[in-house]
């Protein structure tokens, strides 16, 4: 527990009006967008800089106070939740953009960047940062859970454009991992160790992310199908045709019906495909765009709303972006359980076709990133109804496990958190104990981000 | 050392005939094709499978005997060379190709598969693992240096590639690393730990690797230029055009020299670029090429020689493959140090003019993947000269500490091996310490390809 001598201790690090245990605060900083418990911080700062984060990790590391980082709280399995109290550390504040390298594709960001911000300002430089979540998320947020989203079937993950790091590790000692080559083969990986292990060995405060230039030409493709696995079908012959989709989004029909009723839409309420591609030439695209329709009439698909252009695609992803927040707006009462598996795609219409008859007497969502085999399920339901929400953690459960025995993962993209950490043992085996190993060398103490990842 | 009666018991585990004490067999294991010092591994050991490997470890482990790694012996800083004897693990008999799993877009392999015969196999079902360093390099062994090459502009590394792996770790422990899943954010990124860090913290023994579908079409271009910044503008230019060359390969005036000498080739003696587009759609090409064209013509290009289809492909890089072999063709008496660093960008003229004047009165061949930032610098020349050799080594030693200068890596593609330690404190500050506590937590006895890495 903090006391008000330890509070007037960090204001000296980061100056007084950067620290606050008022209590509106301390509430803001207990929970993140999940249903998972929340949990008071102790106390809340706002660093302007990474000497500033390593002398108050320093400082809490001598003193056992456990360090939880702070992005702007859009994470969905608990993540950044204090659960064991102490120091809430908010990014908000080194949110700055330090260097656009555009000759190199490459931009510095301090980790309270919001990446929608960011690639507002690349932008009209023609750069790209390509992971997409969806929500407010910052690069440190991004980069702490190796967020993926929309655009990862064609350019990766987080993790695929980390190209340095400066960390801050457990202690206070700060280290700089990576270096500014577009390739490298020097050393242990470190930034790949990094990216992923959610403020769990240590706190990102910077990052230099590799960039890509903004596609030229779009094309976008919504197509409707009389079943999910039509869509399936059509999601893999896509993918072995010599085409690269920039997307390739599923959404079944109980989210078009979600959609149709708090947008207005009149979208048809079965098993869609978002499809983006995109390239330099529009001549190339109406080629890949004859073959996508034939491939979606093999599948059967009832329905197809096609367009090339920049307006044709901010089209689709209003809808796609969109469906969240419908979904929550449409049961203002209930709160999200939102699954997140991730199978080989061959498995892609077995675990859609399993989630759907686990959730079918819930209030459920089924949709997800089908060139990825990532689905997600939304439950929506009332946590504090302890009969009803077992049995939605229940599904959840049987959803994880029928993942891990398609030899897929307990989590496409949300990271580990609290909710995940129970299938840990499952997905990794022997390897558990190794990540447990190396979370013991780093942070002997477990103060940082504690009780998150490991049960 | 190690004794007859250790091999007696090497033997009960491998079988009589997979073991090797002979000389030849152990000089065969005692190099790689760089000019570091040969140095006899004890005894050779050809597993059949992980279980054997582990048992191999587990026995050496106990028994304090180091043991090294041995993909085919491509490597060019001595990277498998058994520095402290012991024993030369060969995974030649580990070369199964264990499962193409076409719908996921994944194979399974052992460590000993060699890369071009995998894609030979991969082709037949529209498959290609694209990471391509030229040589007749293992699976394996690209694994342990993060091998890329000429694709890896559009494609990247091997460790972008490396799904799950098999590892067994110092003491004998087998671990499972990663899933099938094409995303995933559960738990540290082993996978990414293990990859490039060449047989140092584990010997990874089985891969499942990720792929991509062939490629449809290819478009490729030879582009002569009056000097080398014409033709690193080009390179520029065309990766901000919207353009995704899939190969960008600089080679200087004395390579194509060397090329027309060796082979009977008429090329233009000068700056060459050489670069490959692939795509769906050959008419999306030919407008690809019209703006790659432009782009040449600006920045003073003097020849150009063009064309789409596989064949024209084929003659590109029938030329770039044969570049190395035809260097050493030429000095049969002479040794190679293949110098290999990488920077960003916007500095790669100013790292392959600096290194071009540093070994001005050098046999030396300037060339490297101008996307990535990625220069190779060959200089022939005889080790067994003490004087010239320094001269040599001090050559490499300028160009590595100007591209760490630059922000850039000690190794692009080689790895470290021997050759490369004693740039990583400069190349990593504080990282190189994490580095070695890593090393210390997983081999605590230093018996994993010991005399790598680090110093």
């Amino acid at each position: 527990m903090i006391d008000i001598k330890n509070i007037q201790e960090i204001k000296i690090i980061v100056g007084d009006e950067w620290v606050s245990a008022g209590q509106s605060v301390r509430e803001l900083h207990s929970h993140d967008e999940s249903f998972h418990t929340p949990v008071l911080p102790d106390v809340v700062v706002w660093p302007h800089s990474t000497e500033e984060v390593s002398n108050i990790v320093k400082w809490a590391y001598e003193k056992d106070i456990p360090i939880t980082p702070w992005g702007v709280g859009t994470s969905l399995e608990g993540n950044p939740i204090p659960v064991r109290n102490g120091i809430s550390i908010d990014f908000q504040e080194m949110n700055k953009v330090l260097a656009i390298r555009q000759e190199d594709f490459q931009v510095d960001v301090q980790a309270g960047v919001v990446y929608k911000e960011l690639n507002k300002t690349l932008g009209h430089h023609g750069l790209l940062f390509p992971p997409d979540p969806g929500a407010a998320a910052t690069i440190g947020g991004m980069i702490g859970n190796n967020a993926s989203g929309i655009r990862t079937v064609k350019y990766g993950a987080t993790k695929d454009y980390v190209m340095r790091l400066t960390v801050v590790l457990p202690g206070g000692d700060v280290i700089h991992a990576g270096n500014r080559a577009r390739k490298s083969s020097s050393g242990y990986n470190l930034c790949a160790l990094f990216t992923g292990s959610e403020g769990t060995l240590g706190i990102v405060t910077e990052a230099t992310l590799r960039l890509v230039g903004l596609p030229v030409n779009f094309m976008a493709v919504r197509a409707v199908f009389p079943t999910v696995l039509n869509a399936t079908n059509t999601v893999f012959q896509v993918m072995s045709s010599g085409l690269s989709p920039s997307a390739m989004e599923l959404l079944d029909g109980k989210v078009m019906e979600v959609l149709n009723r708090d947008r207005g839409y009149s979208l048809h309420e079965q098993p869609t495909l978002l499809m983006e591609f995109n390239g330099y030439s529009e001549t190339g695209l109406r080629e890949e765009m004859a073959c996508v329709e034939e491939i979606c009439q093999e599948n059967a698909c009832s329905f197809l709303d096609k367009g090339i252009g920049a307006s044709e695609r901010s089209r689709l992803w209003d809808m796609r972006h969109l469906t969240f927040e419908s979904i929550k707006r449409s049961h203002t009462n209930l709160l999200p359980l939102i699954m997140d598996v991730a199978v080989p795609l061959s498995r892609y219409s077995e675990i859609v076709t399993f989630a759907r008859e686990e959730v079918k007497d819930l209030v459920a969502y089924v949709f997800g990133h089908a060139g990825d085999g990532n689905v997600h399920v939304v439950v929506m339901d009332n946590p504090e109804d302890k009969g009803r929400w077992a049995r939605v953690e229940e599904a959840n459960r049987k959803i994880v496990l029928k993942a891990l025995e398609l030899e897929g993962t307990c989590t496409g993209e949300h990271g580990v958190g609290i909710g995940k950490r129970q299938f840990l043992e499952i997905e990794h085996g022997e390897s558990l104990a190794l990540m447990q190993r190396i979370k013991a060398l780093l942070d002997p103490k477990d103060l940082m981000n504690p009780g998150k990842f490991f049960v």
